[in-house]
């Protein structure tokens, strides 16, 4: 298809979509003459991907460049490939390596990692962002007097693995690993809020059961 | 305690205590005399909350002195009180109501509340901030192209409720109703965090556990 039918299709401006192609978060048509390329589904697809990102995850252009190129990156496993793709986007706060209830948080959150039996997370530890953001989030709380140790995140960690197992359900029913990968980042992307939304909801739900509405 | 020793007990300045007390965020200490007031144990605890809020939630002042006022009300039933503090938090989007995707979508969120059983959800509706958000999320994802129907929500919010339903156990261990208020109002800024990290670590477990790290 042309540029005039991407945009049709897509409902990205031309002005946009010429945008996001010389920013590079959008590959180059196909050229058949000096003045005319031809786009096809991929690119249709990307530029999903790409509104996505920036209109709905709000993530700068620069990082959703990083995203890309990893999501692009036929060279790497799938689970790096996911993984740095992931690690690009914006990421929880960073501990402060001078503050001691940091050491306490990592002790707590490696427990955690123990009783749960998360294995790989062990392994890749505070070099994934994630790991890091963890540590920096139990910090914070314990700081404030707001206890959250290995016991108490347990289970919740549990009721967060069965749900990233249907994640992974979900995202393989495409065909390409590349199809996969941007699922998978669009959900990261796009599915948090809702799970946000739907935990409030069950809390407001659960809430009006116990106590009634007076 | 005097001013001095709530600094000193609570890590907050008295700069800052001072400006929360003008701003309404902190009650008046007990006076005894023209100089000097007298703070207690709700003091500290508020001064916990106001940081959670504030620091730790980017909450804005004048939200956080409506999520403290509903707190405080005592003449309000459990849910409404907890409700009308969670309600005054910074939330996710609006639907708008121009958009037929918008209609969509909250026939999508109804028959999801219908599937997963959440009666008093239902009953509340769009009165809650939180089902109009999500009600747009829902919409946001399906006009990008990405599904996001009731069937596939439901087992998500079957996890969201069991986490639900451990958080509203937390807070029962507390004596008065205002501290479990209080204390509900702390997890939904400071926990939400912590929970969608635990679920992006998960995501890292399950994908290294199927797909191995290469």
């Amino acid at each position: 298809m042309r540029l005039a039918e991407l945009s049709r299709r897509s409902g990205v401006s031309i002005a946009t979509i010429k945008y996001y192609l010389r920013e590079g978060l959008l590959p180059p048509g196909r050229q058949i003459n000096a003045t005319t390329a031809e786009y096809d589904g991929t690119h249709l697809r990307r530029l999903r991907l790409v509104r996505a990102l920036i209109q709905v995850g709000r993530v700068p252009v620069a990082s959703a460049r990083e995203v890309l190129r990893h999501v692009d990156d036929e060279s790497l496993g799938r689970t790096i490939r996911l993984g740095a793709a992931l690690w690009e986007l914006p990421q929880g706060p960073e501990p402060d390596e001078e503050d001691p209830a940091a050491a306490a948080a990592r002790a707590e959150v490696d427990q955690l990692l123990r009783i749960v039996g998360w294995e790989s997370a062990r392994k890749i530890g505070p070099l994934s962002p994630v790991h890091r953001s963890l540590v920096a989030l139990v910090a914070a709380l314990v700081r404030l007097g707001y206890p959250c140790d290995a016991q108490l995140m347990a289970p919740y960690a549990e009721l967060m693995h069965e749900a990233a197992r249907r994640d992974l359900d979900r995202t393989e029913s495409y065909e390409s690993d590349t199809e996969r990968v941007e699922m998978a980042v669009a959900s990261a992307v796009l599915f948090e809020p809702v799970l946000r939304a739907l935990h409030r909801l069950a809390q407001e739900e659960e809430s009006a059961r116990r106590y009634g509405f007076a």
